[in-house]
């Protein structure tokens, strides 16, 4: 099977959206009048952000999830996607599973496969993905001000859990780790909650990185701090719901670890005026994702940790960096 | 140095056109009214695309290039682009080479970076760029009809005459190879002959993997054939210009391969009436940029291959297929 016969197997479908979908030098798409378009670009690659044994049906929903994922923190609805893909060898069943993952979660966003590439070379997908919001109406990281509360949308540090029993640096009972690894291969974008939050919330970005390195960058964009309450956060993992002596193997400071630190998450981590906590409410009842608050904007720049009485935590969570 | 340090050093500088650029989950761009925004998206692999030696000057002009060369197939006017960048590790120099070569090339087209990623991984880059477009006046590939001419721009075969040296398959003179390798290493996107044909081309594309293989595109999409005189594409090439002595090196039928089927040329094919044919010149004497008339749209499907006789010639030549 050939590039061209690939493309047309696994990739094209007529569009109903766009102008012009696969086939020609470009898409073509008609913006709606008065919205801007969001636009990101997402890039995974193998042996770094996935295993080379991953199952490619959850490899195709994850490479389309994390792209959705950032039009969520951005308040956009989806529109489309270019995929650009770059294989080892056609492998056609792989194909097939990777095609079918992917497509499963553009129809449940109406977010359609306008264009793309497709090359040999070492496993790598890039997605572009393209989104709409009112004008004026992005959520930035920029809009955090002091006295603001701080969210995070349903959990935080499975896919890390799940990450480090594949690793084989824990052992988790099998049916929590079915859990964690279900949060580390098939991330939910939060963009029914992202839609919710338009003229709510003050800021908001998806958590990649991990919770404190990403919060981070709305604090550095918005010039202010940042109290974070360790024990909310703690309570924010699969393990927290399980009974007290699956938890119990467990060290506290690997839980927040987990929580704070662990990456891929794809949870949507947002700030919004304690006025708005009703509207917050509606926002997460409407979208169907509970959301907690775990901490406040402060005037006064850095990030503190503190536990359940408000005892000051030592920050030793390092967040990821491709680089370091 | 880490990511956002590469990010902040190499890849961010302020957006004029764009409403917001790097530095948050997505960008925004507000489209004008009336227009369509035309999308494409390509990938770039080291040993595939390029040598892991190649100047980083070259190919961050060429990853682009090849991206511009799509709007420029559609007519489209460049306005933005995002940047997906895996690299083995960070190397200072080499990405400020690199993005020096990107940058030239961006300002020279008035076409902004306002996003991406970046990850640690075996060198690849994938840049999607988005364009603007009238409604209704994209140049497509489906548009070609009988008795049309059909024609290309610029050379046609360099950048394969280069490849086969640098593969140490040819010896060429040194001011040929330089001047090949030019052709090859940064190749330049018809942005200004795409706008001036709006309205005048039938039908238009650009040649990545060689002159047949991507005209049989446009053939198909119009559901017509072609008759190719390759005496006039065997004109095309750099070599042809040169003295009898350093032609006479080449047999006719590599020339022909070079020219027909040699890839990379990063040119435009395109189709028009006869009665276009003063429009064609027009457009090519406002754009700066050469056009040769090489054929006729034909209603009987398939391509033929004539001498300067007009006698059929054998049509052995495969094009690049990244799969085969």
């Amino acid at each position: 099977m050939g590039e061209f016969d690939l493309i047309a197997r696994h990739f094209t479908r007529p569009v109903r959206r766009a102008v012009l979908g696969v086939g020609d030098d470009c898409a073509l798409l008609a913006p709606t009048p008065g919205m801007q378009l969001a636009i990101s670009s997402d890039m995974l690659v193998e042996g770094r952000h996935f295993f080379a044994d991953v199952d490619p049906e959850a490899l195709g929903h994850k490479a389309l999830a994390v792209n959705l994922s950032d039009l969520a923190a951005c308040g956009a609805r989806p529109l489309a996607f270019t995929l650009a893909l770059s294989l080892p060898r056609v492998d056609d069943p792989w194909l097939a599973g990777f095609a079918r993952g992917m497509w499963a979660l553009a129809d449940a966003h109406g977010c359609e496969l306008i264009g793309g590439d497709t090359t040999q070379g070492p496993l790598n997908i890039c997605i572009t993905v393209l989104g709409e919001v009112p004008t004026g109406q992005a959520l930035l990281r920029s809009g955090a001000r002091p006295g603001d509360d701080i969210y995070v949308s349903s959990t935080l540090g499975d896919a890390r859990l799940a990450l480090e029993a594949l690793l084989g640096h824990i052992t988790l009972p099998p049916d929590l780790l079915a859990r964690a690894r279900q949060r580390l291969e098939r991330p939910t974008p939060r963009v029914a909650l992202g839609l919710a939050l338009r003229g709510v919330a003050s800021s908001a970005m998806d958590l990649s990185d991990g919770l404190l390195g990403d919060l981070s960058h709305i604090l550095k964009a918005s010039g202010v701090g940042a109290q974070i309450d360790t024990h909310s956060t703690s309570n924010l993992i699969a393990v927290s719901a399980y009974p007290e002596s699956a938890r119990a193997q467990f060290d506290p400071e690997f839980i927040r670890q987990c929580t704070l630190a662990g990456g891929d998450d794809y949870e949507l981590a947002f700030t919004a005026p304690p006025a708005q906590r009703d509207a917050v409410a509606a926002a997460s009842r409407t979208s169907g994702t509970p959301v907690t608050r775990i901490g406040t904007v402060l005037a006064e720049r850095g990030l503190q940790l503190v536990d359940a009485q408000g005892q000051p935590v030592d920050n030793r969570y390092a967040s990821f960096d491709h680089f370091r």
